[in-house]
């Protein structure tokens, strides 16, 4: 099943080329209407079980109408894998994989849906795509071991983890607003019988710039879930955006980023560079 | 004005020596009960205006006879300011700070509240306490000058970044579960004339560590949000972590770690060390 956010919170299901409206027959499991609508649903889903959502009879309207938001506007947490494909640790010359690095945040606020524009912030920095698969976290998950790990998620996404490349912690370089597109919809766990064999490409101004199948991560599904549950708790609609593979590169004003993963869906969002300032004229650039 | 939960989210005003429960009070007004209580309202403040909270008639308990929570226990963001004081900066020997390192962040799921025990992860790698003075985000802030800063704060609390002195991201070292205390309560800011000027001391094991006061800090409250809200949108309920003076040090099994901050509170907590595990045996240790 596919599920998605439309106009302005409401929840959607995929259905062929339509997008079935399921908000009003949810609002009787308490969903609190159009507002964290997904969010809701995957916190009943787990403590009731399954919603059996029968579309028949409910508005829909064709995919193309429509526009999407992100499935998960404000996700509990963001997590991300740094150097957690082979090819991508060579192209950046790092000598540390995942095994080291452990995981990195982002903001929750810098999430946008698809459609909308990624807007640059410093001239004089590079600003890189970076396309990965997203893993949505159903149930609670505390120490699981990589065997079990599967049974706390929910779904799957694409996210796109936009990155500065300048000194600051990883915090601050994929923060930014707008650093983190997600979408086009997240598609649950039963749908995609294994997670680490999913082909990937990510397109820039029509170029492919990456391109890879999941089987190549370092620490694939299971064993990110295991690590990072060692860390923190996860909690439902948590998001791990699972790392990038070869092929990062600088974003322009007016390009399009194109990802899209097989059997989960195609994320597709602008480049927006006129609000950009030079580097030096940050707050705090002359404190020291 | 100083707000505390307890008693599974309920929300109480320090008045005296007694907590006054305002949880009723504030049901009227759409706070959703003993849940995030707080949270909501700071969020009723923002947009309804001050709520006058007339004590009178209200349940009261002595304060000693509660046991108090983290007043924001899964804050949307919880921001860190690495190397904000020269003589943290000093002690580690850093060659750079803040101004060059922006912010990181914690994991909201690494929260605990005064009395609770901080559990260390590993046997064999350090770990330390940080005390800080805590910032609460009242009104969201984006893109906000430091002369203008303060008006989006709600208040101030004590908060302990707890942190494994290890390789890994920061977001990964600060994030484990019960990684940062925070409380004993928020202060609100019209009791804070100047969050610049505030002596902060962290005892550990009944010897002070940490003794600063918060003028000695390289990015001020002021200049940390205008910075931070440079890079993400500050909602209301976000905390930042202001950074750690010199001082910082490993924490044993059976510490108490106390953090006094001048006009804000005392926040008092535990260390257990008894299900640390041997660093190697992580998850993920063995791949490459």
């Amino acid at each position: 099943m596919r599920l998605a956010l439309f106009d302005k919170g409401r929840l959607g299901v995929v259905d062929g080329d339509d997008l079935v409206d399921v908000t009003e027959r949810l609002a009787d499991r308490g969903t609190p209407g159009p507002a964290g609508a997904l969010h809701h649903y995957i916190e009943t889903t787990v403590r009731d079980g399954a919603v059996a959502l029968d579309l028949t009879g409910l508005p829909r309207v064709p995919l193309t109408e429509v526009d999407l938001e992100a499935p998960l506007p404000r996700p509990g947490k963001i997590i991300g894998a740094p150097v957690n494909y082979l090819d991508h640790k060579a192209e950046m010359e790092y000598t540390t994989s995942i095994a080291d690095l452990g995981v990195f945040l982002k903001a929750n606020s810098s999430v946008i849906g698809p459609g909308q524009d990624v807007l640059l912030p410093y001239t004089d920095k590079r600003t890189d795509q970076e396309g990965e698969l997203g893993v949505v976290i159903g149930r609670t998950a505390r120490h699981v071991s990589a065997d079990k790990a599967l049974d706390h998620v929910f779904g799957y996404t694409c996210v796109l983890d936009i990155t500065v490349r300048s000194g600051e912690d990883r915090s601050t370089r994929k923060s930014f607003d707008t650093f983190t597109p997600l979408g086009p919809w997240v598609v649950t766990a039963d749908d995609i019988a294994d997670p680490d064999t999913l082909g990937l490409r990510c397109d820039v101004g029509g170029e492919t710039r990456q391109r890879t199948t999941t089987a190549d991560l370092i620490f694939g599904v299971r064993e990110l879930i295991a690590y990072t549950s060692s860390v923190m708790t996860l909690h439902p609609g948590d998001v791990i955006a699972t790392g990038t593979p070869a092929g990062v590169g600088p974003l322009s004003h007016g390009d399009r980023i194109v990802l899209d993963i097989e059997q989960v869906g195609r994320l597709e969002v602008g480049v927006d560079g006129s609000r950009a300032l030079p580097y030096a004229h940050r707050p705090g650039s002359r404190v020291r």
